[in-house]
């Protein structure tokens, strides 16, 4: 099925000069040749016109290798891109342009990618340039090891191209002359090599989008302009595909890679393959180049540098370093495409988990022999709470099978008999605080689901609150203040307020009453009861709500005004329980 | 037709911890806790564990939106990102480990995407962590324009979590307190917008493609999970869809962004999306912002920061900024996700085209009225030579009809012709290193094809060797000199070598013979032709050569076999030629 490939372009004639004016947006320290749309050259905004004190080094060629080439301009790189229409290479008048914009009376290097158009053009106006009295020195990179033909002819200018704007940029930044800046630049050149595969096809602005790689298989050994690859085989694990290409690069005559050398490694995305998997197959590559080559690997560039449009893949190349080629690797650049955080010690990688820094707190606890009055009192609540809770299972069954999926009196239930037996076996009673902190456990041993969630985070709050401004003895405005900090934490992690038809809608009004009341002096007891409530009411007013949060905020609302939020009722409950047994107690 | 999506990973359950593992090969200043496969926690290498002197900022959520979280780890942004599942929440365990492992005195502010699975668990394992004693704090982060709810509730987590990261980053290296980062990182996420658009929806690894999104078709308001967008739209160019987003942002009541406000925008791809037409769309925003409503853009952050695996799409953000925030976000890092270059002055983004160095050295020139004895020469040579290759054009024509296009001879004829023309006008025949580049100009006038710029590249080479080491009378040396500089600029830049089936190989031997007969002391005009029949040797022998360049590289042997290589033999009897008249004038 055939059709125009989605794009998000204007007019695919003026993609270049578009994607230049977004360029310079997004980077202020670049600029472009008011030559559009024949001239199209990015260069830095902060150097002297014709009077750079460095070795100008200046790069380009077709565009749609973005970030290549205009994202490699910057101090400590390239001095200026000529960028070509789509896949195809800049004219001679836009490369001399170029030239003569940035050269300065250390002359420039032109770095050329290994293409009939690119060499021709570059080359004639390198002559030109000569001839108006520019020095100037080129250098053709042909990186490409999907074909082994016996000399550079057939050698493809692949991603290795990057590093040997990264040396030469860093040489030039360094002072050095046209002939040391140009020597380096070769070395390079000489030394690297790339291999490619490809699992789609990229598709040009404007033109059809290409199914030619059917599902399942993949291109090796691919150019970066959609031209075919060396060859199409069945899509293999990553392991495989990577193992497959390091074969090919450490085979090929030209890359002068041998068992015990120091090597980079770039692991390229074409266009449209997530990070994820270039990071997947830069660590396989990593451990492979170790362990079955015997290499040294000093450095590993991963991330998109040399792209095909929106070509899924990705290209391997391996340069061979030494100290000097590692140094100007390494050297600052404002390069934005240039990759940041690849220098500097490798460390090991993995750390022990880190464990909690009181791990003995909470490890040995048993229900005291004898209870003191306190926790008499909290015994009674909690049993209650726990108690209703059970009792409403079914009811809160009914109501959650018409407003989400059925379970919530199955899933409150068996968080509160958790809690009954748990109780039984080990609670500290006569330590309220670190009650609260087992009842926050029990829950989390058998509770799933959001409410589970956040019952335990609504215990863990309140604990967390009580151990820092509560001693032995609890007062009231010390439950009021976990309450409160329980029941904000439930809402800022749940994610939920008043009105969203939640348990907030019982627990939001119980925090405020109880405040009130215990702001104006009534006995705790009273003032819980009153808080209880107002929980009531408040869980009841759910039938009158929209969902805001939770499944129940698919259900129609002529379905949510019949029952109750289920959540608020069960809130209600167990607080009404509890104020009850508390009022008991201190009666 | 649906078919799993094509992927570079090993098995599908293995792609985060081995993307981990090769994140930590990347980038030497990261490290990993040692707890796959539950407990994926990406952390600096950089500081001292338990004891970081700074608030510790870590964030996190599922995977698959690489490079966040874990490319945005290191100094200055974040102290490390908890890894879950692609797309699904990490464990309460693994946030807890990474609070353990990075959380000094200072405490931790967890920054947490507005997703229920990530508050709870990010929620839950904050109030663990405060129980066993560490300060934390947690920013829920809802940037999402995409849905119009009363409240956080529906706003979703997107790519303006990022500049949350950043600003936090960089007011906890600065030294500040919890509080104080919280309030900036709070302060940040109330401050920003986003919207986005996809063009095709990510594939999960493992699981099958989804087509969901027809040609022609693009979802607005999208999600970074594969969820289904807000509106389904026909596509429409970059303009549109980038007016569309920004009023969507701009009309949302909770972005506090207003005519006159000064703002960041970030353009992010979803993964598939080439830089170019991200670039595209951040050009067209700015110019939007600033034109339509009044805004002054002050940063441009444009690239995939917060991906959806392999979506083609992209989301635009817009933060409301002043001279703090800024200073925050302009602050140094050393994540290697975040962007570079981005700051700074931001000159005028245009320049003028620069004129050549010497506009008028070849501006007026005019055939002297009298010839001097070189001159007489020179202009016998060039006649020769011209009518030479006239004279074989349809010889030509047909030899090239088996191994070409068939129009080497009429492209070769009418270069000829045009130097005819052009000497009889204007050629200063008294000056021969002009005269040479003329002969080049005239070339150029009217030749196409990569045999026009390389006799364009031949004569400018020429040219410049004259113009650098002879004088006004030039030698058999200077000669020999022009002619090896224009042979080596037709080597390097049309990519061939000796044996290539090119005009090299009529070319080379000349020179090679030009240079021993020469240096043998020979007199130059019979050296002359002796290389002439050098050059004729050669171009005959191309039948017996394998064609390695250019177009008959794809012409099978058998047919090579029968005829040589036109433009060697073109060479041969220019060159032919023009020994032959110089051998006459000299005589």
């Amino acid at each position: 099925m055939m059709s125009i490939g989605k794009k998000l372009i204007n007019d695919p004639n003026d993609v270049v000069t578009e994607f230049i004016e977004g360029l310079v947006e997004t980077f202020p320290h670049l600029q472009y040749l008011d030559g559009f749309p024949e001239v199209k050259v990015v260069l830095r905004a902060d150097i002297p016109l014709g009077a750079y004190d460095r070795v100008a080094v200046i790069s380009g060629g077709g565009s749609g290798h973005e970030p290549a080439h205009a994202g490699y301009v910057g101090d400590g790189m390239l001095t200026a891109a000529i960028c070509g229409d789509v896949f195809a290479s800049p004219s001679i008048n836009a490369v001399l342009c170029g030239i003569r914009a940035v050269t300065g009376p250390k002359g420039c290097l032109l770095i050329v990618k290994n293409y009939t158009g690119d060499r021709l053009n570059f080359g004639l106006a390198a002559e030109q340039a000569k001839s108006e009295g520019y020095k100037v020195e080129v250098v053709i990179v042909g990186d490409d090891c999907a074909l082994q033909p016996r000399a550079l002819a057939g050698r493809r200018g692949l991603a290795g191209t990057i590093l040997v704007h990264k040396v030469a940029g860093a040489s030039a930044a360094a002072g050095l002359s046209l002939a040391e800046v140009t020597a380096e630049a070769r070395h390079v050149a000489n030394s690297v090599g790339t291999m490619g595969v490809a699992l789609s096809v990229c598709t040009v602005p404007g033109q059809m989008a290409s199914d030619r790689l059917g599902p399942g298989k993949m291109e090796l050994g691919l150019g970066i302009h959609g031209e075919h690859g060396a060859a199409v085989a069945d899509i293999q694990p990553v392991d495989v595909v990577v193992s497959h290409m390091l074969k090919r690069i450490l085979s090929t005559e030209h890359v002068p890679i041998k068992r015990g050398s120091r090597v980079g490694l770039m692991v390229n995305g074409l266009g449209a393959t997530p990070i994820m998997e270039l990071m997947i197959a830069a660590g396989k590559a990593v451990a492979q180049l170790q362990l079955d080559y015997g290499l040294a690997v000093e450095r590993v560039y991963t991330g998109c540098f040399m792209t095909s449009l929106d070509m899924a893949g990705m290209s391997i190349s391996l340069v061979k370093v030494d100290d000097d080629i590692l140094e100007r690797l390494d050297a600052p650049t404002k390069a934005p495409a240039w990759p940041v955080g690849v220098n500097g010690p490798r460390p090991s990688t993995t750390l022990p988990l880190p464990l909690p820094r009181e791990p003995s707190v909470h490890v040995t606890k048993s229900r005291p022999e004898k209870l003191d009055e306190q926790a008499q009192v909290l015994e009674a609540a909690i049993q209650a709470g726990a108690e209703a809770v059970i009792s409403l299972k079914d009811t809160l069954n009914e109501w959650d099978s018409h407003v989400g999926d059925g379970d919530c009196g199955t899933t409150l239930s068996k968080g509160a008999t958790a809690v009954l037996e748990d109780m039984k076996q080990h609670y500290p009673l006569n330590n309220p605080i670190e009650t609260i902190y087992e009842v926050g456990a029990s829950l989390g041993r058998v509770m799933g689901g959001t409410s589970g969630v956040l019952y335990r985070i609504f215990f863990k709050a309140a604990y967390v609150e009580l151990k820092g401004n509560s001693g032995p003895v609890i007062s009231a405005e010390g439950w009021l203040a976990a309450f409160e900090a329980a029941v904000t934490a439930v809402s800022t992690y749940g994610g939920a307020f008043a009105g969203y038809r939640t348990m907030l809608d019982a627990l939001l009004p119980a925090t405020a009453t109880l405040k009130e009341k215990l702001s104006a002096g009534e006995i705790p007891a009273d003032s819980l009861l009153s808080a209880a409530e107002a929980a009531e009411r408040g869980a009841e007013s759910t039938k009158n709500m929209q969902a805001q949060a939770g499944r129940s905020s698919y259900v129609p609302p002529e379905i949510l005004t019949t029952v109750p939020d289920p959540g608020a009722m069960a809130a209600a409950a167990w607080l009404r329980a509890v104020a009850g047994a508390v009022a008991v107690a201190q009666r």
